[in-house]
């Protein structure tokens, strides 16, 4: 079974990602997100909703026009684990990638 | 300029949706939809998208796994206004084809 990461570990793991932070009062981990128009932002979606789904591991995100807002933890281990780290590294990736152009 | 519906006919165009409710303390219509797994919450998710995107109306949307929640409302009307609901019976639509298999 798949360990929830100590605080320290977390800590670490989060400084090596791009503007995510601890949500107060649960143990999970948020980022913020904002493209050019509804449709940059679909598009980011589906790409993120693929790579969970081959992960089978699944964010809880809000969507409204061009903002997408995501929240990661692991159900299963009840916090943060390398999982959502892996899942959370790929999100960055493919924000900085669209946001490039 | 689209014109704001009256309470009254909002109540009359709520009671022909499906599941949908007047939400609290704003003028807007939510629905909870729940669906087999996320592949089926995405796939209906997409084809919202591609019909908001056509009639340049786009939802509040929250996904985790296999539950979606939808809110709308028309920010340039500050209110619920016919726009919703067609969106809103489109969702119904396709919702319905959906959990019909």
């Amino acid at each position: 079974m798949i360990h929830k990461l100590t605080s320290e570990e977390r800590t670490t793991q989060l400084a090596q990602l791009h503007g995510w932070q601890a949500v107060t009062g649960r143990d999970a981990i948020f980022r913020h997100l904002k493209f050019a128009d509804f449709n940059e932002a679909f598009g980011f979606m589906t790409r993120i909703a693929i790579k969970a789904q081959e992960m089978n591991h699944h964010p809880e995100w809000f969507n409204v026009y061009h903002t997408v807002e995501i929240t990661l933890t692991t159900h299963d281990a009840n916090g943060v684990t390398e999982r959502d780290i892996a899942l959370a590294r790929f999100i960055d990736e493919v924000a900085k990638a669209m946001q490039r152009g």
